[in-house]
This record gives structure tokens, C-alpha cells and sequence, in this order.
């Protein structure tokens, strides 16, 4: 094989082939054979209206015709334009500027950079490091590893990396303190408060995946914990970097997840569904009071350097552009509600009570299955036998893209995905549990 | 403003509002009023068969209405596919393997990650560090800024990277071994052996500008510089990583730099022009050694881990193809010489022996300017004056997008640009000067 494929051991390959995707329509993908496979993971947590949407695609092929791109220092163009205006009338309140870069973990590089480098241009260059959550995931790049909590993707890079400060985060599927939802108030916060004090001389800033960490096994925290952190992080004087890549544009109900804790970060980074699948782009979006720490005469050398030969694709920007148009044409946040509501019951109707299902969450349009050989005694299946794999490969066969994430099953489908093919989706992946473990 | 643009101190706008870019066609770019800018710089270095070229956007748009994008872990398309088969048909032989990435920065990420767990898998974990040239750029995530020589780029950010080993590179402009492109045996080359001697045990590979240092000033140096290091890394047991991103496709004249030093380098990495400047996509091509290293039973969990959203991006695979396609098709390489010979004489005729150019010095399509206060007793120009960049202003006005590198005006346009173009870019630049500095 030519192609060296990403987060694969290429020689499971020998046995699966990779599915050659010869193109898509709406939720589905279809191969060369044209078998149609339902996309459950929007083709990692990316796609929002459906593959080879026409509004998408229209509005990138009249661009694709006008300017393709343009270097972005000194020049500037209607999509970024537009797409900077949009944005900014839909964020939290208070973040005001818009830096792009092209994906996300460049994203998070160019928040972690701005972040140290406002402290640095106020006097302060001893504010550099970042606390981060365990099972926190932003990116693969050596600044973003330097903050992933799960060290599966960090570990053999060690070397390369500068770690930052962990803190445990909520494990609300097992809660430490013995809450529940309904009784929570962050009691688990305490360990962050405590890292907050230990380190407020050097804190630049605390990252978090607002509400679900994806990567993270899917773990989910209430709004309150969001919300503490948003207090805490103000009163220790430093940023909140609200990494919304997998959550924002709508996953979590809400267009953005920190809607639901009513709070503005100083820092929101966005990438993944903000062109609804279609290309690469993502940006910080940040504060009046981080800008002007940069906005100073040329010979004062406080500008922000950090730029990718890409920054602000006009293609990308009209995809944005477009997929922002569909939300407020649509009313795409209020017509998910009841999508949501029929996947998370669809899902629990089918594995609620499985007897190797140990927990069922939800959090708007994320719904995570784990599984286990014994719930009830907390015994994992056995880690050689790839039980997720397998699923995944069974429920391939029978028409959904279901990837695992571990022994885990997750349901992340694109908004335009019917409650027919919900329930058609729900029954595949009952179906490919049987398979494996039936 | 909303925008925040990337390498640009804001500020600068207040005065100097963004070109705001309406459209592009061929070698022009035309704002809202219609005016027209010669691409002298090529978008940042992009863009090869200008703008809005008909074979790219046809391709791109039919791309668009198949498949725009799918999860690259599991699944495959045809544009990445026959990517893949076209960039190994071309690339210098031994690299057999294609690793797809979003950026010029992740690419270089990739492939210093790549190079490290190489060692590790091999049992070498030791091996982690990696030289780079002063005045090197590789991109502005954690781990390249730590092997920028250029610290400019990094030296704000200090505690987030890990500095590597910096050996001085080439300096031909001012060859401190008295010798010239003819009597050169790349002498320079005795400090980097010693740092490969001294570094031997924990050295996992040296990363390099091949031919030209962009970013850096286009310091440019001849095939032999390249040559030595090839033995001397294999002789010191660690990778060579060629960064083709600025140089690759066609800039040095032939596609690849490392053609002509005839040298394979263990990874090769890719961007910018590979789309004819339209789309962000990266690689990093590399060996059967190192795909082996990581070809394992799941089990022993030596997969190489790093991806992105958008890895392999089928609309950007697209353009690439195509991109290629016209390399083959027009016999673009073949066909550039007389472009490249016109290009060097013109900006030769109109600036040697100008009483503020030190130095003109020209790599394939690749021609750049020093300017300096007094040339003859080398005094540069008061910084504050910011000569380069009231040079640019003068070029913008009369319709040249010539972008300043400090005292420093460069050459780098479209392929398609001609003759007589090529000459009005010249008067353009010459006029700007003399509009500056007469
Ligand atoms: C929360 C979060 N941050 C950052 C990233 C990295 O984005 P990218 O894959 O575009 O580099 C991801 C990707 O999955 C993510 O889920
Ligand atoms: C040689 C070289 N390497 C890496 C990069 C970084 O690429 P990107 O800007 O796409 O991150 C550049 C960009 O200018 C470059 O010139």
C-alpha cells in the first residue's frame, strides 16, 4: 500500500482492506461497488448537512471560480470577511477577533502561543504553562500533545514534548463524590482549584473540551463544572481556552457548548464542522483584551507571529460562510431537538439493560455505548480480543461507518440524518453488537 | 477590525488597510475595484498555474460534487490514491509511502514524530533530537518552531518549545571559506560534522531547506552542501528529513531540490504548490524502513499515531492530482526554463550595480533582492525606516503584490507568467525603489 493511513496500524489492513469511498450523498457513503454505508461518526465528528450538500457545494464551486486563495498578510477577501462577521455575531459575548489557521490542532497552537505571548507582551513572560484535564485530547502537534491528557497519543513522542500540568477531570460515569446530574455542583473541581493555586505565578492559561471529551472515551460534565472554571480561572488571573473543535456548530445542542454554562472564554477554538465537512480550516476566536496586548507600534515587536501559507482559504471560508447561512435559514439549532431526542432513545431502547453494556451517555447529537465483558462486576473484555474493532468491522458490513473507540460505540451522525435512518442506524449497531457477542 | 492576520502587526492597518482581494485570474489578483496585482510572490509561495486555472477548478469542482471529504482512518478515495501513485512515480526513488497531513507545519510535525518513533520502535529511544540549519523555517507549531533557526519566530514562545540542535548553515552570499558557486566544496559543511559527531548517541535526524532557505533570508547553497549531508547523515545513523514545502514542485528549477544533489532523503515533506496553490494538503513521503519499523501486530502497538480531521482531503487530493497532471501533460518543468533564464536576467538587468542592492542571487524561479543603505561598506538600512516594507507599499500601488522580506524584495511568481510580464514586474519593482529610495 502507497498510503500510510492516519491512527491505523497498517497491517490490520491485510486482513481489511481500508473502504474505498468512491462518493457521498447526504448520510451516506457509497464504495466502488456502490454499497451504501451510513456515515455515524460525520467522518470524525466533521460533517453537519450531509455529504455533497447542494448549498455546500454550491457555494464552494462559485468561489472555486472567483479565488481559490490569496495570501492572507495584507490581503483580505469577502468569505474571510463575511465569515468573520457571522462568527462573531454568534459567539459568546465578548470574543471579537478572529484568527484562522488550518486545522485544529494549529488552532490550539496558535491559543497556547497567543495565550503565553499576551503575558509575556504585559510584563508577565514567567505565565507559560497550561493545565489541562486528564483524557483531555487537542491535537496532535507537539504544543497540542503537551496538553493531551491521554497519553496514548503522547507517549511515544515523549521526548518531543513540553507536558503540562494535569488535572483530573470529571468522571461523571463514575462519580468520585457520588453524585448524580440532578445533585452535581462540581464537587470535583476541588482538584482544579487546588492546581490553580499551586501554579497561579506561572498559569498562562487552563484548556478544556467544553462539556464532552471526545477523544477522551466520550467522557460528559455538566455545564457547572464549565462554569466553575470560568470563575476560577478569572480569579487566578489567567485564560480559559475553550477548545469547541469536536463540540461546537451544534454536537452538543446548543451552537456552542459554553452557551450552556453562559460563559465567554478568552479563547474559542473552533475547526471540524465549521465548514461542514467539506475542507480544512479553523480559528481562534478571542477578546478585545488579548488583541490590543499585540496592537502596538511595528517597532515595539509585539505582534503575533504565527501564520500558515493557507490561513483564511477563500474555499474553505465559503463553506463556512454557507454552513453558517444553513443554521440561521434553517433554524438548524431548534430543528435538531427532536433528532436528538429520537437518537439518544433510540439507542438507550436498544442497549439500556444489554448485559455487556455498562453505561449509556448523552450529551445533544454524542451518544456513547461502552461496553464491557461484565458490567455488573466492572470487568472490561479482554483488550487482544478488539471487541470494538470487530463491531466496527460487523456493522461496516451490514451499511454504518460505526467506529469504535475502544470496547466503545459512538452515534454522531450528520444533523440532516432522519429519524427513520436513526432508528435504521440504532438497529445496525444492536445488530453488530449480536454478531460479536451474540 | 475583526480579522486578526496572521505575520502582520496589526497596527500597520490603520494606515495601510488590506488589499481587499475580489478575484483572481492567472498571474493577477484584482480587488473590488478592479484593480489588477501581478502575483509576484505567488500567494506566499503557492501557487504555480495561476489563479482561477481552469484545469485545477474543473477538477476541484468535480471533485466537489462526488466527494468532498470522508474519515481518511478505515476509508480511502481515488483522488488520495492516485495521489499517492503520481507523487511516488516522481519523487526521488527509495521514498515508497505516502503519509498525508493539512499543513506545511504538521508535515514537519509528522515527520519529526515519525523519525523519533522510528528509533523508539527500533529500540532506540535515546534518539530523539534532531539539527536543524540557522536560518532554517519549518512552520510555527511547537515542535517546528523547535527547529526554526530563525528565531524570530520562535524566541516569543520560548517555554512552549523545545529548542534542538541549531549548526550554522551555508552562507554563500558572504562565504566565510572565501569560495564561489565554482570553486564551492560545500567547506562550510565541517560544522555540521561535528555536531553530528559530537550528537551521534541521541541524534534522530537533521532537517533541511534543500537549495533555499525561504523564510530565512533565501540564503541558497549548491546541490554538493546537500550531497554531504546525505552521506554524512547515513553515516552517522540518522534520518535526513528534506523540507520541500517552500522549494518542491518545480521552484529550484527541477520538480524536487533533491534531484539535483541526487540524494534521497529518509522523509520528504510536501505542500503548498502540491495544490497549485488552491487547497491546504501536506505530506510526508517516506521509506519501506521506516513503514516497517511501525508495520507490527496491533498488539505490539507501534502504529504511528497522528492524525487530523482532514487528513487527506479528497478535494485538495483533487487538485493535487490535476496539479501533476499538468506537470506531465505541458512538460511544465522543461517548459519553465526560458521562463526562469528571462526571469533572472531581468531582475539582473535592472538591479546589479544599483547603489542599494548588496546582493541579488537567483535559485530556478527563485530571485532575491538585498537591499542596503550603503552596499560597498555593508550598512544596512536604519530598521526603523522600514525600507522593505515602503518598497512593497510603492509595488502594491503600482500593481505588483511583491511582498517584502525586511530589507528584501523576492521574485517567486506563477508559472504562467511571460516574457513580457515578467519584464512589467521588473520595471514595477525598480519603480517601487526608485519611488523609495531615489
Ligand atoms: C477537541 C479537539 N481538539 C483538537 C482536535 C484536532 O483537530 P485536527 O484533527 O483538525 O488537527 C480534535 C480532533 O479530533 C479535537 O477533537
Ligand atoms: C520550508 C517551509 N516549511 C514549512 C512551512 C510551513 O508550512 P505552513 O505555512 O503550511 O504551515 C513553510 C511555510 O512557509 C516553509 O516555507
Amino acid at each position: 500500500m502507497r498510503i500510510w493511513h492516519p491512527c491505523t496500524q497498517m497491517k490490520d489492513h491485510e486482513k481489511h482492506p481500508p473502504v474505498f469511498i468512491d462518493r457521498g450523498q447526504g448520510i451516506y457513503l457509497y464504495d466502488r461497488e456502490g454499497r451504501a454505508y451510513i456515515d455515524a461518526i460525520s467522518s470524525w465528528w466533521v460533517n453537519l448537512f450531509g455529504h455533497a450538500n447542494p448549498r455546500i457545494t454550491r457555494a464552494v464551486g462559485e468561489q472555486l471560480s472567483r479565488l481559490s486563495h490569496v495570501i492572507f498578510a495584507g490581503c483580505t477577501h469577502a468569505p474571510a470577511e463575511e465569515l468573520a462577521t457571522r462568527l462573531l455575531a454568534l459567539v459568546p459575548a465578548g470574543l471579537t477577533r478572529v484568527f484562522f489557521a488550518d486545522n485544529g490542532s494549529c488552532a490550539v497552537e496558535a491559543a497556547l502561543k497567543m495565550s503565553h505571548a499576551f503575558w509575556r507582551n504585559l510584563g508577565q513572560p514567567e505565565k507559560c504553562r497550561f493545565i489541562y484535564l486528564s483524557n483531555g485530547y487537542h491535537g496532535e502537534t507537539a504544543g497540542a500533545l503537551g496538553v493531551c491528557g491521554d497519553r496514548l497519543y503522547a507517549a511515544p513522542f515523549a521526548p518531543l514534548i513540553i507536558p503540562q500540568i494535569e488535572v483530573a477531570g470529571p468522571e461523571c460515569h463514575a462519580c468520585p463524590c457520588g453524585k448524580t446530574r440532578e445533585t452535581c455542583d462540581a464537587e470535583c473541581f476541588e482538584g482544579m482549584q487546588v492546581a490553580l493555586d499551586a501554579n497561579a505565578d506561572t498559569l498562562s492559561g487552563v484548556i478544556i473540551e467544553p462539556l464532552v471529551q471526545c477523544a477522551g472515551s466520550f467522557r460528559m460534565h455538566p455545564p457547572v463544572y464549565l462554569a466553575k472554571l470560568r470563575r476560577a480561572t478569572q480569579a487566578a488571573g489567567c485564560h480559559l481556552i475553550a477548545d469547541e473543535i469536536a463540540v461546537g456548530f451544534g454536537r452538543t445542542g446548543s451552537l456552542f457548548a459554553c452557551e450552556q454554562a453562559a460563559i465567554t472564554p478568552d479563547f474559542l477554538c473552533l475547526s471540524k464542522g465549521i465548514t461542514s465537512g467539506t475542507l480544512p480550516l479553523s480559528c481562534v476566536v478571542t477578546t478585545d483584551a488579548v488583541f490590543d496586548a499585540f496592537y502596538h507600534d511595528y517597532a515595539d515587536d509585539k505582534a503575533f507571529l504565527h501564520s500558515h501559507s493557507y490561513t483564511g482559504n477563500p474555499l474553505a471560508c465559503a463553506a463556512a460562510c454557507e454552513t453558517l447561512r444553513i443554521f440561521e435559514d434553517d433554524d438548524v439549532i431548534a430543528a435538531n431537538k427532536p433528532k436528538i431526542a429520537h437518537l439518544q432513545a433510540a439507542v438507550r431502547q436498544r442497549f439500556a439493560g444489554h448485559r455487556h453494556v455498562s453505561d449509556i451517555r448523552s450529551t445533544g447529537w454524542i451518544t456513547a455505548v461502552s461496553l464491557a465483558a461484565d458490567p455488573e462486576k466492572g470487568r472490561p473484555f479482554d483488550e487482544r480480543d478488539r471487541t470494538g474493532f470487530r463491531i466496527y468491522r460487523e456493522a461496516v458490513k451490514r451499511g454504518a461507518l460505526l467506529r469504535n473507540l475502544g470496547d466503545m460505540l459512538y452515534f454522531m451522525p450528520p444533523y440532516v440524518i432522519t429519524l427513520q435512518e436513526i432508528d435504521k442506524l440504532a438497529d445496525i449497531a444492536l445488530d453488530a453488537v449480536e454478531a460479536v457477542l451474540g
